[in-house]
């Protein structure tokens, strides 16, 4: 039987997954796979982690050239995040022609032409299943499931955090402030959660998945970012009536424009399937010429989704001969031929602050109307006795207009817009 | 670049969305997949097929022998379906030493000991993702991209035809008579409806899950199979009003006791992510020991989706060297040692007719307690003058528990059981 020897890089929450998951299926795998698969060595300078783990000394390594110079390592797993320590890490490992595993989506979306060239020049694999949603096979099934097809779109639930967040806020009327520190309590989000509230996790992903699916490297710095931190309940309550869910979306498309990426707060209608994927669930919809709609669902992250995907990449690893990498055009300047399109269209839920006077109402659809805006809904209620609330949606539109119609509006002495949330069409 | 020559055989629904793709798509898989794809013959008796898709004369094979005898074809495409040809064809083509590609479920789920055997003895590839729920990669999905889990149960909903018309049925209050005809209109049912709506299509394509998910043969006379022929209106209306929506579910689970199949129809909780999914749209949930809960959503037939799973196993035979078959013990008496459990359990829903005298209820209740069923709901309402009508729904319990309490109540002079309903707990 064909015997792999795994040497795991950190042992945090991914790293600790992916040891028990290894250990603890050894037989499994064997039986199943036709593989057997051993942890030789281990990277981690906290001595309790080694220890909650029950992993014996012998195992743990004193540095990296100890675990690259190691013949019986063949499949190294990097879980320790961050670019510091990790990107040398990888290289090294690559560079002593060993496979590499990863879960370090940053790594992987800013440094993936690096790594790559390295890995192909060593005839070495390199993984990336668990970067992007946990344990859901999105990756794989971008790479060998849906291949056949030219996606149109991606459309994806794809942080958990701010899933939590929101579901929280609109299921059970919480403020942000208060959906955020029970997350923090509960462990879905870090002391400083900017990383997640802020979109920079889902845009990590979503450069990535976008890579993949438009089969041309598209930078991090490309992907339009909005976060969830001034999101009020006002404007999840007003959606809510009108029939939608507010989710953060991470948008992926490729029309004749071009290519889009963005990753932003989105109205998403109630019926749609994305709409019920709640709490710390995450979901991927896409949409291909052939297969058309297709919708990928579960835990985007935690110890055992997370090593279930690392360890689904070693066992692939270990049972294909040959390596195959990413499908799309991977150098340093493969985005110079892509045009990326930042006045996207999309419809939009606009609630505006009216001063409750005559004409004030024609000036702002004057305003829309101007900038070539259609309405679809609109609702005014009164606010105080001098102010009046206006929430409407638009049909789609585009981006720009939208920004130039708000910007009139609250250089205007009529009103001022509270808030702009894009909406899914 | 690599040049795959691919013959088709049988250019039906499948068979000619798989033509489509591959001709209209042959340069975009040579940019993004670094291989040529081209259909090289094709096998077909009816002219007018031939000509609607175009397909020049000298591609046109006589026999079959003409394909497996032709250098220049790498894969066949079986996409006759049945088993009188097919099985054949594919034998014959296996053993001419070309990798077949299949998208037909009763053939790979009551001989793929046999086919596999044929492949792997001439170290060629047997693939079979089109089998099974369309464009959907399920199969993919079990060999590559959860295989790194213990898989505890999938539950399905993977025949479009009777979630058309139990959709129908529930969202727009049509008889199952009028849906199953609306159905054959829009060409969702065929002319004999009876392997799609007795079960029979669902279970072909349980047989093969479950032997990827369980690693054991499962075979087809296994699987518990009822239909959805009997199923009315009144029972739909009455689990919508407890919070459930009636769905043909296939499940597949392994517990201690052994490995359970069935296909029937089933009250699935309305928040369950399964009961959002409707029309001729397919999922599957499966839950494994370290990723959890997964579910993949999609088109479960049509001639582009499942020509996208052919198309995708084409290039995943083509970009892959080596090659891997199921991960299921497969060999004739692969299921010797696996103990199949029937008196499965599960929660159940039953609508019975009760004579309206005193005692009545008394009497089915202690029935049901002398088979060890507790009840959670029950609802009585007036039939006429003489009978009422009662609902309830049970906790979990066995299949045997029931089944011994319904012939009781049936053979007691106060009720009439009208139907019995499993219920997803």
């Amino acid at each position: 039987m064909k015997k792999i020897g795994v040497a795991i890089l950190g042992l945090g929450v991914v790293g600790g997954g992916t040891y028990k998951i290894l250990t603890e299926h050894r037989e499994f795998y064997r039986t199943t796979q036709g593989v057997d698969l051993e942890v030789v060595c281990v990277l981690e300078r906290e001595k309790s982690r080694i220890e909650s783990l029950g992993i014996p000394k012998e195992l743990v390594a004193k540095n990296i050239f100890e675990i690259v110079s190691n013949p019986d390592v063949n499949v190294v797993v990097e879980s320790i995040g961050g670019i510091t320590e990790a990107k040398g890490y990888v290289i090294d490992a690559l560079n002593a022609g060993k496979t590499v595993v990863t879960s370090n989506k940053e790594l992987f979306c800013k440094y993936s032409h690096e790594l790559e060239r390295d890995a192909r020049r060593m005839n070495v694999g390199l993984y990336f299943e668990a970067s992007c949603v946990g344990g859901v096979p999105i990756i794989r099934t971008l790479l060998d499931g849906v291949q056949s097809n030219k996606i149109y779109s991606i459309e994806g639930i794809i942080n958990g955090t701010t899933n939590y967040i929101l579901t929280r806020m609109t299921k059970d009327g919480m403020s942000y402030e208060d959906a955020l520190a029970e997350a923090k309590r509960l462990g879905y989000a870090e002391a400083d959660p900017t990383a997640d509230v802020e979109g920079f996790d889902a845009a990590y992903k979503l450069s990535i998945l976008s890579s993949l699916a438009f089969h041309t490297k598209v930078p991090f710095a490309n992907v339009f970012r909005e976060g969830i931190s001034k999101l009020t309940r006002e404007d999840i309550d007003n959606g809510r009536g009108l029939g939608y869910v507010l989710k953060l979306l991470a948008v992926g498309k490729e029309t004749e424009r071009g290519v889009e990426v963005r990753v932003h707060p989105t109205f998403v209608k109630s019926t749609h399937p994305l709409a019920g994927v709640d709490g710390s669930f995450n979901a991927v919809y896409l949409t291909g010429d052939s297969v058309g709609e297709v919708m990928l669902y579960g835990r985007g992250a935690g110890e055992l989704p997370t090593g279930s995907a690392i360890v689904s990449d070693i066992i692939y690893a270990s049972t294909h001969d040959g390596n195959r990498y990413s499908t799309f055009k991977n150098t340093e300047d493969a985005d110079k031929d892509v045009k990326f399109v930042t006045d996207f269209e999309s419809a939009y839920y606009l609630r505006l602050t009216v001063t409750d006077k005559v004409g004030a109402l024609s000036k702002i659809t004057a305003l829309f109307a101007k900038n070539n805006i259609s309405i679809v809904e609109l609702m005014q209620k009164s606010l105080d006795a001098e102010r009046a609330t206006v929430v409407l949606v638009t049909h789609s539109t585009h981006e720009e207009a939208v920004k130039n119609a708000v910007s009139r509006i609250d250089a205007s002495d009529v009103a001022r817009v509270e808030s702009v949330i894009r909406v899914l069409s």
